[in-house]
This record gives structure tokens, sequence and C-alpha cells, in this order.
């Protein structure tokens, strides 16, 4: 299977740092050729569930702009400028939560739309957390911390109270891809 | 917790049915402002894993613009202008892989990007689908059917082989949250 390609490629809309709308010239593999394909540049973020060393997994009970009322969510943030994506969720689970964790499991590295790019997702699961300080989250959602056991995890997704994306994909890959 | 409140939007690019980007005001709960909050909007869409009337999963191996390679991908398509949700899959089930299934559970419906909006994904697993006619696929993309067994999907899964987030996501929620 052949792929597409970008035959060329123009900014149209320059919001900085959070998104950068382009034009895409492409042309299929039979040789057709898609004059006005958009392409978003939004930068990539970590999302990770936590496990604690008491086996309780730890998330918010939070407000986001793209949904009414609240939904759980797991750790996340977005990658800083060169920052690896590991050492991102590792920041974040820090400053979020408070925590080391002793053992980090890759789930995977996702575009988050495969027509239109939109990001990179990176989702881990953290084995084996504990807390060392007091969270100091710069977020700007109202957040509650909870602790839910796997049981919990798996009624709430199954409810589909994780309510973004990659909150409920990075959730349900634990529970799919990971004996805790 | 209070939500954040839209006081302003103004569309900013109009691609058509595709993407259109707005231009958001919004006033946090504690009364601060953010002028110039980008909006996307993508059209809505269905993905659903498939499960046969002899217990194997529909999957395609496919090309994706948004990704080098190919990858795992299940049943996927826009809905149309006015379509439900489920009877968007069952049109895309029919088209896709001439199927009809005895049994459809909802498995969520998500904003796939919480900050920025870019569309609704509706996430089904279908169980005892059967062939009632040829597929006859409109998709610009090359693919293969492929037929995986539960334990090839979860292989798949954790080798990240189901490499767009909505696929990865409904693959992992109907084996985290289904008893096939």
């Amino acid at each position: 299977m052949k792929p597409w390609k970008t035959l060329a490629r123009e900014t149209i809309l320059d919001q900085g740092k959070y998104l950068v709308v382009e034009n895409h010239t492409i042309e299929l593999p039979d040789g057709r050729i898609l004059p006005n394909w958009a392409w978003l540049i939004t930068p990539a973020y970590i999302n990770a569930m936590v496990l604690t060393d008491d086996d309780h997994f730890l998330c918010f009970r939070q407000t986001k702009y793209g949904i009414a009322g609240t939904s759980l969510a797991p750790l996340g943030g977005y990658l800083e400028p060169g920052e690896e994506p590991l050492a991102c969720a590792q920041r974040e689970l820090l400053e979020e939560m408070g925590c080391v964790a002793d053992e980090w499991i890759k789930l995977g590295t996702y575009c988050v739309d495969g027509n239109r790019g939109a990001g990179t997702a990176h989702l881990f699961f953290a084995r084996g957390a504990r807390r060392v300080q007091a969270p100091d989250a710069d977020d700007l959602e109202e957040q509650e911390l909870v602790r839910l056991t796997r049981v919990q995890v798996s009624n709430a997704l199954a409810r589909g109270d994780f309510r973004v994306l990659a909150w409920a994909a990075v959730a349900a890959l634990t529970l799919a891809c990971v004996n805790p």
C-alpha cells in the first residue's frame, strides 16, 4: 500500500503555539490530486493512568471547555518545547499530583485525527506512585483529585465517564493491556 | 465546579464541511477573561469494533494521511448531515464490510480535543456480524480487510498497532468493557 504524497503546504491560519492550520495539496497513489486538504498543527500531549503503591488509580474530577458538566480525567498535559514525552509525564505527575512513580509503561503514540493531524497523544501507565510533595497544578480548570479502584475505573469507563477521547483511550488501554 | 462561559465567538477560517475555526472569548469562573481561544469545528464520526458470528474481529489494514506506513483500523466514517450515530455505524458496516450485526453496544460519545473541540467520536461494539453483500467502500485510502482473534487484537493494541487515537480507544474499550 502506498502513502498519500504531500505536494505542497501553505499556512492559512497561525494562532501561535496552540494552533496552526495548513492547506495541503495531496497526490493519491492512483494519481488523483486533492487540492484543499486542511491540516491541523497543535501541540503534542501526554495522558497517563496512575496507580498508587496501595493499588488505587489517581484521577481528577474536573471541568473542561469542550464538554458540559464534569468528567473523570487522567493525568495530562502538553509537552514543553523539546521535552520528551516520558519526561513530560513525570513532570506532570509531580506538578499535578505531587507524586513520583516506580515504573512507567508506554501505551503508545497516537495521531489524534488520522485525516487532519491535530497533534499527537503519548499515553502511559505509571505504577507504584507515591506522594512526595504537595501538588502545585497550574491548570486553568477547577479539579478534584479522586482515588478509584480498578472496578470503579472499569465501571466509569463503561458509563462513558471519561468524556474526552484521549482520557477514555488511556484508561481503557490500561485496563485492556496491563495486569496491575 | 463551574463551567467556562463563552462570551463571544467569531469564525476566523471557513474551509467548508470539514473544518471551521472559531475564535472564542471565554470567562473563567474566577472572572478572568481568555480573549483568543481557538475552537475547531469538524464533523462527528463513528468508529466500531465488529465481531463476527464466528468470533473474529473485522478490521482493516490501511494507510491514513496522518500516519506513516500502515495501521490496523476499526470500521469508521463521518456522520452524514442529520444522521444518527448508530444509523451511521450500521450504514458504514454494510458499505465497508458488507455486513449486518445482531447487536450494537454503545461505548460512549467523546469530545476529540477537550480544549479545542475538533469533533465528536461515537464509539460502538457490534456483535454477531455476518456478510450479506459485497463491500462497496468509497474511501480514498487503500485498505485490506483482516480477521483477528481477541488475543490478536489485544496484542496489536499493546504494540500500538492501532495508530489513530479513536481506533485505539474503540478497540481498548471493547476489550476492557465487553465480555464477547
